[in-house]
C-alpha cells in the first residue's frame, strides 16, 4: 500500500469515509469508535488521520523539496472543510489502542494552515502538534519493559479534528459502580449536561464497544456532536451488571456476555470485608488502594511471606514501599501495608491485579525491615504480630477481627446461571467443614472433590488425640489412639454428608503432612509431653526418630495405609458411620467416593482396595440404595501418570493433585522455591509460575498421558482435577481441552470455574 | 503319557537307556547327571526313577487291588538286575532339582522284594524308603516361604539303585578353592582315593555340568563305576578359575564363560566379606549404605578413630548420624553405623566415595556421645567392645568375625577381557579424587562419567572456605570466598584430568546438598562463626534462613548456577585452567564434559549453555585441539525426560542421574524411606527395591521415553546413566536394551558393569 492511502478522513466533514481494508486496520483508539458513530450516521466533528510512517515520509520529502507526498496530506486536510469552505481551527489528538498518562493531551485551537508547506513544517503549529503527539507515543508505546515492536510503531496515527462549535461536555456511557446505561459523570468532572439525543450516541457506543466508554461531545444549541470515545477500566461489579443490562436489550446473547467476562476480574469480586467495621476503631488509616479486608501475621520479607503462606498462614506484608523485588512476597501475602506510595504505587497496581487488598501510604508507619520491627505512630510491632486491613477504605485494625464473606447476588447470579448452562464439566470444591461446604454450596459448588480427612483435626482437642497417634511405639498403643479418633470422624462425616444432601463428597483418606502435626517449639513440646503422659526427654527422641529429612517424599498417604492398616480400619468405619446417618435424614442417597492418595505403583491401590471393599461390604450397605459407593485413586506422582494404566483398572476415578505433581515432575519444593524464583522469573527462566498456573508442556503432558492411558483401560472411568490450579482460568482452560469429567477448587474460585469451564466449552 | 512312562530306567544294568522327549525333561537333580554319564557310556551302576503321580497311582491301585501298574514297576526293578541274574540289594535316593537339607539321606542295603505286592507295600524296606524319599520333599520343595507348584511336585523323581560293590568316593570335580580340575576332597570327608580313569568321568561331567560337581563313585579292584552327582556352590573365586580353565580346555568359547558367570557374585568378590556368615546371626539390620564387610572396635568420635588408626587398629565408628565434622574421623575409621540416615544421607555419601563399609538406619540403636555409650537393643555398649558390620546387606554382629579379603587374580582378568571384546557400551566410572581414579583405573574403567565436584570440598580447611561461599549474604562476599576456591579446585582438575590421560571425564556442575555441608552442633556452629567472622547468633539467623522443608527438591544443582552465576563463572574457569595445566604434561587431548544437574526445563539449560560457552570461548582453548569440550545435562527430573527433545537440541549429551529419577518419579526420599519399605517389602507392594534394580514399568519408561526424544531432536546425541542403578546387573540389561552409549558406576562395580554388558551385548 502506498503511504498516501496512510493519511485518510475517518470522518469527513461531507458524508462518509469510504475505507479499504488495510484503512480499517489501522483504526486504533479514538480512530475506530470515531468513525463507526460517524458510519452509523450519527453527527460526528470532521476528523482524519495520519499513521506515522505517512508523517516520516512527509518529513523526508520536504528535506527532499519533494511535495507528491504533500499534495495527498493538504487534500485529507481538506476533508474537515465544511460545505461553507471556511477552514476550522484544529485539534491534534493521539489515538493510542491502550490510554497511558505519558500522551500528549488533544492539542485544541490550532490554526488550519495557510499554505501547503505550513501543514508539514514542524515550526508551524499544526505540524508541530502532530510531531509532539507521535513523541508522545514513543514513550508510552515501548515502556519500561522495553518491550515493543517497530512495526507496530509505524502504523501508530494521529488525528486531526475541527474544533467542534459550543459546549464541551465529558461524561461515561454506563454508570462507574452500578453499570446502569444513560449519560455518567467521568471521575473528576462535572456531571454533563446533555440533550435527549445523546441516548442515541450512548446505545450505539455502547452496543459496538461492549464496555464502558468515556465519551467526548459538544453541545450546540441543543445539537449534539461527538467528538471522541475511549474505553475505560471499572470495577467487576459494574461491568458484570452492564454485560447483563446488555443482554436484557437484546445488545448481547447470555452466550456473548458469558464470554467477555474476565474470570481473573470476577475472582478479585469475591473478596471479604469486616463484619463489623463500625464496632473497632482503626490504628491507622492510609489509602484503600485493592479493595477487601485481610487479616494475618506480621511478615517483613518476601521470603517470609513465601514460607508462611507453604504452610497455610495468613501474613500481611508490611513494607515501606514495595517494587519488582517485593511481587512474589506480596503473591503469597494474604494483604499488603505499606508506609509510602499511593493508588497508582507499585503496591497498589500489583496488589488490585493479584486482587490482594492493600492499604497503602499510611504516614504513621515506619518500618525497619532489618531489624524486622515496625512502628505504627508509637506501638511497636515485631513479626508475629498480627493486623487487620481494609483496603476498600485504608483502614489499619489491631489483632485478627472478623471477616464477612462475599455473598453471589444480582448480576453475578445472572451469569452464572448462564455461565452453567453451557458448560459440561462439574465444579466441585475443597473442603473439610460444614462451614466452608455451605460457602461453596453458595457459590455453586456440585459437590466435593477433596476433603482432606487430616484437616478435620485442627482443633488443640484433636490435635492432641491425633498426635497421640502419631506417635504411637507400636499397633496396640496405635489402636488404643484411633479408637478415640473414629467418633470425631464420624460426626464430622456424617455432618459433611449431610450439607452436600447427595452432591458426591470425595474423602481422601488420611495423608497427614507429619510435621505440620508435631510439636515444634520446647513450649508446644512440654505441653504435648505432659497431655500425652510422656516425658519431655522420650517424646523428644521419639521425635527426633520420627523427624524426615524430606517429609514431601516421606512416609505419608497410601504409605499410612498399608504400613499402619489399623488407620486405615479406623477411617473406613468413620466414613462408613458416617453416611449410614446422613443417609438416616435425607431422600437421596449418600454419594461416597473414598480417594487413596499418594499412590505410585497399581499393587499400593490393589492392597488398599480389598481392604477397603471389605469394609464396605460389611457394613451393611452392600445392597442399599442408601449409598453410592466408588473408589479412585489421587495421581500426584509422575509414576502413577505412567501406570494410569494398570490403576484406572481398579478403580472408579481418578483425580490428579496437581500441586504434589507439579513438584515431583519439576523436582520443586514448593515450601523451599521462594529462594530462587524470584530470580528465575527475574532472568525469564520460567513463563509462569508453575504453582499458579498449569505447566502445560511437562506436568500437562503428564496428565494427558495418564488420561489417555487410564479411558483405554478403564472406558468408565471419571477424571477429575483437584489442585490449586483448578482455580486458575488459564489453567481450567487447558483441562478443559483434555476432558476431564469435572475440577474441584476453593469455595471462593468456584464462581471463577463456572464461568471458565463455560467460556472454554464454547 | 500314560503314567506307566514314569517309572523308567536311567541306567539299565544291561545297555543304555532309551527315553522319550518327555522322560528326558523329568531328569531332575541327580538323576540327569546319571543318565548323561551312563549314556556317555561311562561305567555306571544300574538305576531307575520313578515319578511321584506314578508312586501314587501305585498306591491307589494297590487300595483298588488291581496289578495293572504293578506289573510294570517290577519290570522296571529288574533293569536292576545284572546279566547273572541275581537280584541286587538297593539303595534309595532322592533327585532335587536343588539340594536342601531337609532330604532324606540315601537308604542303602535294602532287600529286593520277594514279590511284586512286596514292591508296592509300604509296610516293605522298599517301598517304605520311597514313601519316605517322597515325603522328604514336601518340607522341603515348598519351603517356609509357602511357594510351590502342584503341578512341579507330581513330577518329582526318586531313584532306585542297585548297591556297588567296593569302597564308596566322595570327591569334586575340581578344588572348592583354586577351581582346578581334579579330584578333591569334599568339605568333611577323607581325600579320595581313586583309580586314573575317574579323570575321564570328572571331564565328562565338568563339560557337561561347567560347574563344580560332588561325586559319588563305587572303586572295586581298581573299577570305577558312577553312582550320583549334584553341582555344589563354590566361592566365586573358584568359579572364576574353572570358567577360564574351560575355556583354556576349549571345553567353552570366551564367550560362553562370560554369559555363565553370575555378575553379582562377582560383586561380592570385590570388597571384604564376611567368612562364614551362616555360621552367625546379626543382632541388628540397618540398610547397607556401602558395600564390604569391617570389625572393629566401637569409637564414639573422630579423634579416637584417628587415634585407633594410628595405632594400627580396626573401629567402626558408631554415631546417631554424620556431619562434615566427622569426615575425618569416618576416613580413619574401618567401617561406619548410624542410627538414623539412609542410601543418600551424609554418612552413605561419603562412605561409598572413601570406599569403607557402611551400615546405616539401624532403628534399634541409640548413641549418646556423650557418657560414650550406645544401645543396640537391650544391649549396652561402650568404647572398646567390638563390633562387625556388613555393609552389603546392613547386618551388625557381635564380636570380630573372620573376614575374606577381595582378591582379583589372573581369571578376573582375563573373563573380564573376553568382556571387553564383545561389549559395545562404555563403562565409566563416578569418582572425584585422584586415588579412587586409579582403583577404577584398574578395574578397567574407561573415563569419569560423573565427577561431583562439590565432593571435592570434604577436607577441614575447604570446608571452610565452602562454608564461606555458602552462607555469603550478597554477590560481593560471594565473589570472594569464591575466589579462595579457584586454586584448589583448579588443581584438582588438573590432576584428575592428568589421572585419566585422555579418557572423557565428565565435570558436574556445583550440586551441594546444603544441608550436609553446614555446621550442625552448637560447637560446630561457633567454630564455623569464629571461623568465618560472624557472631554466632548472626550465624543461627543466616542457617536459619538457609533450611529446607525438602532439601531434597531445594535450591540445588542448575537452580544454584542461574540463581548465583558467580558459582557458575568461577567453576568453569577452574575446569578451564585445569584442563590447560593437565594437556601441557600429555600427548593426548584432554576430554571435558560439563554437565549441569537437576535440569527441569529447556530455558535452563540454555542459559547455563550460553554462559559455559562464552567461558569457553575466552579460555583460548577455542581452536586448538588440546582439549575437546562437549556440554550436556543431567537427566534426574521427570519433566527433564518430558522435555528430552528441546534439551537435547542444545547439549551434545546427557546423562540420567537414576537416584534422583528414582525419588522424584515414586515421590520417595531414599532417606525416609526405611520406615515404610520394610513393610512394603513384607507385604509384596514392591517387586524389588527400586533403589536397587531399576523400576523399568516407571522410571525405565522415563529413561526410554527421554532416549526417544532426545535422540530424534538430536541423532548425534551421547547418552549415558550415572545413577547407583549403573553398577546393578539387572539394571544394565535394561540399559543395554535402550542402547545407551555408556554407563557410569563406583569403582568396585566397574568389573560387574563390563561383564553383565558383555553378557548383554551377546
Amino acid at each position: 500500500m502506498s503511504l498516501a492511502q496512510e493519511m485518510f478522513a475517518i470522518a469527513p466533514a461531507d458524508g462518509k469515509a469510504n475505507l479499504s481494508a488495510s484503512q480499517l486496520k489501522m483504526l486504533a483508539g479514538k480512530a475506530r469508535w470515531i468513525f463507526r458513530v460517524c458510519e452509523a450516521g450519527f453527527p460526528t466533528v470532521p476528523t482524519i488521520a495520519i499513521t506515522r510512517a505517512a508523517w516520516d515520509e512527509l518529513q523526508a520529502e520536504r528535506a527532499r523539496r519533494d511535495t507528491r507526498l504533500r499534495t495527498h496530506w493538504v487534500a485529507c486536510l481538506f476533508k474537515l472543510v465544511d460545505k461553507d469552505g471556511k477552514p476550522p481551527l484544529l485539534v491534534v489528538r493521539t489515538s493510542a489502542s491502550s490510554h497511558n498518562g505519558g500522551l500528549m493531551p488533544a492539542r485544541t485551537g490550532i490554526a488550519a494552515p495557510n499554505a501547503p508547506e505550513d501543514a508539514v513544517d514542524p515550526a508551524r503549529p499544526l505540524a508541530r502538534a502532530i510531531k509532539q503527539a507521535f513523541e508522545s507515543y514513543g514513550f508510552s508505546e515501548r515502556g519500561w519493559n522495553g518491550k515493543g515492536q517497530e512495526g507496530d510503531r509505524a502504523r501508530q496515527i494521529v488525528l486531526v479534528q475541527a474544533v467542534a462549535g459550543g459546549e464541551i461536555e465529558h461524561f461515561l456511557t454506563r454508570n462507574a459502580t452500578t453499570g446502569a446505561l444513560g449519560p455518567a459523570p467521568l471521575n473528576g468532572h462535572p456531571p454533563p449536561r446533555l440533550p435527549k439525543d445523546v441516548d442515541a450516541l450512548i446505545g450505539l457506543l455502547d452496543a459496538k464497544a461492549g464496555r464502558h466508554m468515556a465519551c467526548l461531545v459538544s453541545v450546540d444549541r441543543g445539537r449534539i456532536q461527538f467528538l471522541s470515545a475511549r474505553p475505560i477500566q471499572v470495577s467487576a461489579g459494574a461491568e458484570l451488571e452492564a454485560a447483563v443490562d446488555r443482554v436484557e436489550r437484546k445488545v448481547w446473547t447470555p452466550h456473548n456476555a458469558v464470554s467477555r467476562i474476565d474470570a481473573t476480574r470476577l475472582a478479585q469480586m469475591l473478596h471479604p470485608r469486616l463484619k463489623s467495621p463500625d464496632d473497632v476503631s482503626p490504628i491507622a488509616m492510609g489509602l484503600g488502594v485493592s479493595p477487601g479486608a485481610a487479616s494475618g501475621i506480621i511478615t517483613f520479607s518476601a521470603e517470609d511471606a513465601a514460607r508462611l503462606r507453604a504452610r497455610g498462614k495468613h501474613c500481611i506484608l508490611v513494607v515501606n514501599e514495595t517494587g519488582p523485588a517485593d511481587i512474589e512476597g506480596m503473591k503469597a501475602a494474604t494483604g499488603i501495608l505499606t508506609a509510602r506510595g499511593g493508588m497508582s504505587s507499585h503496591a497498589g497496581v500489583i496488589a488490585r491485579i493479584t486482587g490482594k487488598p492493600c492499604v497503602a501510604g499510611v504516614r504513621s508507619l515506619s518500618v525497619d525491615s532489618v531489624e524486622m520491627v515496625c512502628r505504627i505512630g508509637d506501638r511497636e510491632f515485631r513479626q508475629g504480630d498480627r493486623l487487620t486491613i481494609d483496603g476498600s477504605d485504608g483502614a489499619v485494625y489491631l489483632g485478627t477481627l472478623p471477616l464477612a464473606q462475599p455473598q453471589i447476588g444480582g448480576a453475578i447470579g445472572t451469569l452464572l446461571d448462564w455461565s452453567d448452562a453451557s458448560r459440561t464439566i462439574a465444579v466441585r470444591t475443597n473442603v473439610e467443614t460444614v462451614e466452608s461446604a455451605q460457602t461453596a454450596l453458595s457459590f455453586g459448588a456440585e459437590g466435593i472433590g477433596l476433603a482432606r480427612s487430616e484437616h478435620m483435626f485442627f482443633s488443640p482437642e484433636r490435635m492432641v488425640a491425633l498426635r497421640r497417634m502419631i506417635l504411637s511405639e507400636d499397633e496396640e498403643a496405635r489402636s488404643r489412639a484411633i479408637a478415640g479418633l473414629v467418633d470425631y470422624q464420624t460426626g464430622d462425616y456424617s455432618a459433611l454428608f449431610s450439607a452436600m444432601n447427595g452432591m458426591p463428597v470425595t474423602v481422601r483418606l488420611f495423608d497427614p503432612p507429619l510435621h505440620e502435626f508435631l510439636p515444634r517449639t520446647d513450649e508446644e513440646i512440654e505441653e504435648t509431653a505432659s497431655s500425652l503422659g510422656l516425658a519431655v526427654r522420650a517424646l523428644r527422641l521419639r521425635l527426633d526418630r520420627i523427624a524426615e529429612v524430606n517429609p514431601m517424599l516421606g512416609h505419608r498417604g497410601v504409605r499410612l495405609a498399608i504400613t499402619y492398616p489399623e488407620i486405615l480400619q479406623m477411617q473406613m468405619q468413620a466414613v462408613m458411620a458416617g453416611a449410614r446417618a446422613a443417609g438416616e435424614n435425607q431422600d437421596k442417597p449418600v454419594v461416597v467416593e473414598v480417594m487413596v492418595p499418594f499412590v505410585s505403583t497399581a499393587t499400593e491401590i490393589a492392597w488398599v482396595r480389598e481392604r477397603a471393599m471389605t469394609i464396605f461390604a460389611n457394613s451393611g450397605f452392600g445392597r442399599s440404595d442408601r449409598i453410592r459407593f466408588s473408589f479412585g485413586a489421587m495421581m500426584e506422582l509422575p509414576r502413577a501418570c505412567l501406570r494410569a494404566g494398570d490403576i484406572a483398572s481398579m478403580v472408579d476415578f481418578i483425580s490428579f493433585g496437581t500441586n504434589d505433581l507439579t513438584q515431583t515432575t519439576f523436582g520443586i519444593s514448593r515450601d523451599d522455591a521462594p529462594t530462587f524464583l524470584a530470580a528465575y522469573q527475574r532472568k525469564g527462566v520460567y513463563e509462569r509460575d508453575p504453582f499458579v498456573t498449569i505447566d502445560e508442556k511437562g506436568v500437562g503432558e503428564m496428565i494427558a498421558m495418564a488420561i489417555e492411558r487410564g479411558r483405554a483401560a478403564n472406558p468408565r472411568l471419571k477424571v477429575g482435577i483437584c489442585g490449586e490450579h483448578a482455580g486458575d482460568p488459564a489453567s481450567l482452560h487447558f483441562f478443559a481441552g483434555l476432558g476431564v469429567d469435572y475440577v474441584s477448587c476453593s469455595p471462593y474460585r468456584v464462581p471463577v470455574a463456572r464461568l471458565t469451564l463455560a467460556q472454554a466449552s464454547a
